[in-house]
């Protein structure tokens, strides 16, 4: 194989992999859609477990994570500033009045799409360049401080919850 | 940049994503470890969530899961067999003898130690290749059906069942 084929194969490697990192990522996103329109919606303002978060503040939850993407990864400002108090930094039950399940299905929804469509644009460079929480005298020490290293933690924080979440159905 | 010191930065991104990988799955692993030595024994000889799996269970099924990654990647043979019938194929509780937790403790440092040399010497080249359970004609088919996706798909797993783990501690 000469340089030329050996750099076409290498590229075509790297961009295969990012591919597979991103279905990942939306198959867990997939697999918490499939979730929430299983059950009636009373269901979901259920806990997970006694004591324990309601799933529709779980749905809340990852919303919000996801839209925080958004500036952490120079994309823009989120587009649901107002869910990171409700969700991110209080606890379930914090606040009498949340959004209601409707609402934060659509919401789910919009910011989903909006990754899907930056993250099929961005280049292999751009998924290994730094993110905006990390300096660059941080990331000159530790490149592996990326994007796709962001990717990949948001994919098993999402597993993560919607591991929780399956004890719900698991006693329907 | 000329071809070659293009190929150079090329190779050198896939195998830098591939680290990337491993080390969401060795994370995971620790996180596990983490958990188990945090408590007295008997804590984790309860259930998650009423009626659901043991803490024991789940980590006997962890390491199941991961053993099978030795004939799935053509490795070689499970090293613990005998796990297969008590925390894959059966559900908690189905077996009254189960291995103690010292023992299954033992085992997963075993099976981690084990995996982590074999994926430390896997070429980007071996990664992409097929595994054992897909065939070559459906490989052929869908070349994403390759050894990091499964290593991504258990990274996965490990996260849900490490969520549904999280619960038990956050009420000690």
């Amino acid at each position: 194989m000469n340089d030329l084929s050996n750099n076409a194969t290498e590229t075509a490697s790297t961009a295969q992999i990012i591919k597979q990192i991103i279905n990942a990522w939306a198959a867990q996103n997939k697999a918490v859609t499939t979730f929430f329109n299983k059950y009636e919606d009373s269901v979901y303002y259920e806990e997970i477990a006694p004591g324990r978060n309601r799933a529709i503040y779980l749905l809340g939850h990852l919303i919000s994570v996801s839209d925080g993407l958004l500036p952490m990864f120079g994309i823009g400002e989120r587009l649901f500033p107002e869910l990171e108090e409700l969700f991110i930094k209080n606890p379930d039950r914090f606040f009498a009045d949340i959004p209601s399940l409707a609402d934060l299905k659509e919401k789910w929804e919009t910011i989903n799409v909006a990754l899907t469509a930056h993250f099929n644009k961005m280049t292999p460079d751009e998924w290994l360049s730094r993110h905006t929480k990390v300096s660059e005298e941080d990331f000159a020490v530790d490149p592996l401080r990326n994007k796709l290293n962001v990717l990949i933690s948001r994919t098993n924080h999402q597993s993560n919850h919607l591991g929780q979440l399956y004890l719900l159905t698991e006693s329907k």
